[in-house]
């Protein structure tokens, strides 16, 4: 499809390689990737589609991150091995690349329907901070970390996800707060409707697209 | 997928009946539905897959569309036979229901790269106001309208989108701005960064879908 080539820059594109129909793209909603693709990835089940790389989030700067997707011009997914050091995850920071992660907000538990409103995964925001704690320097890259809920990795608690060596696995999504497929989606949407400053804001749109990987 | 058929409630879902992998939906871009959609409609050629439903969106209020939708629980698509009227299409408001439809912002005309930048559609949207102009009240239902560009209804201007009776279809993206799929996850996702808001964000979120058919 030809938005699903768009932004991939001649780098695989898995989402394109599906052959999905024009218009049809990766968006899950937080369920979705806990249950489909979290939870199989855990319990060393095959993935309903091979898109989400595996790849050491930690080794690398976010702006390095989007080439080692299989696909995405806007927001990025992967699967990284669980930190090991910290099991709780409740740190305040995460040294990667040059600068640092650090979680911001409440952590959201994600209950799916399927699973009778029992909490089975956990989904974790982290800002990126450029440099040395406590000096980092914000930037507008964001990362979605879904892991399994402790609960759940409790041996025999259920069965497709005993502890194995595979769930040491988290699933990320990686996005620049100033290049958002949905933010920018409806900044355009609101400026359309807002009147004319929806050429600006459609200007600023691309602006932000163009420039996303220098971001930081 | 579970995703595809929540907020489909019993009703016939088209993007489930496509059975793609979970996570992956129609969201597509204005050129995607441009030149996939529209023009192919227009051009009497067949959709790549049959998602939107024919229906004449003046002779309903908003809110008893979505039943009418093929798919979608958050915005819901439609080809509607395109005004005789005012052909134009640049008239201050459109009866629809007890209502009417209003523009709202500036047209944007949609050049897709396919097409060597040159317009080929223009998107407008409009806001429905219920009662009589000009003492309607305002709602929060936004009507996406894309057409095919004057200049590309010309005789003869392109093979594929020659004058016929076909072309006076127009392609329509509907949704409550209360309820809008892509401005929710924007808000749940700043919620996240912002703090412990985050359960609220997405209590509202959740609040904002259930009762999405009754706001106007």
């Amino acid at each position: 499809a030809a938005a699903a080539a768009e932004g991939s820059s001649g780098r695989r594109d898995a989402e394109a390689e599906l052959n999905l129909p024009p218009g049809f793209r990766f968006h899950p909603t937080d369920d979705e990737l806990v249950v489909h693709y979290l939870c199989r990835k855990v319990a060393g089940q095959p993935q309903p589609v091979p898109i989400i790389a595996e790849v050491d989030l930690y080794k690398f700067n976010p702006w390095d991150l989007p080439e080692r997707a299989l696909f995405g011009s806007r927001e990025w997914y992967f699967f990284t091995p669980r930190d090991r050091k910290y099991p709780n995850g409740s740190r305040p920071n995460r040294s990667a690349g040059t600068g640092y992660w650090k979680a911001t907000g409440a952590d959201k538990p994600v209950a799916p329907k399927e699973s009778g409103g029992r909490t089975v995964g956990i989904k974790k925001a982290l800002v990126f901070y450029s440099g040395r704690a406590p000096r980092g320097v914000k930037t507008d890259w964001i990362m979605h970390e879904y892991r399994i809920a402790e609960a759940d990795r409790a041996p025999g608690k259920k069965g497709s996800l005993k502890v194995t060596p595979l769930d040491e696995w988290v699933l990320c999504r990686l996005y620049n707060k100033k290049n958002n497929w949905e933010k920018l989606k409806v900044e355009q949407d609101m400026a359309v409707e807002a009147g004319p400053n929806g050429e600006v804001m459609d200007a600023l749109a691309t602006d932000a697209m163009s420039d996303s990987f220098q971001t930081h």
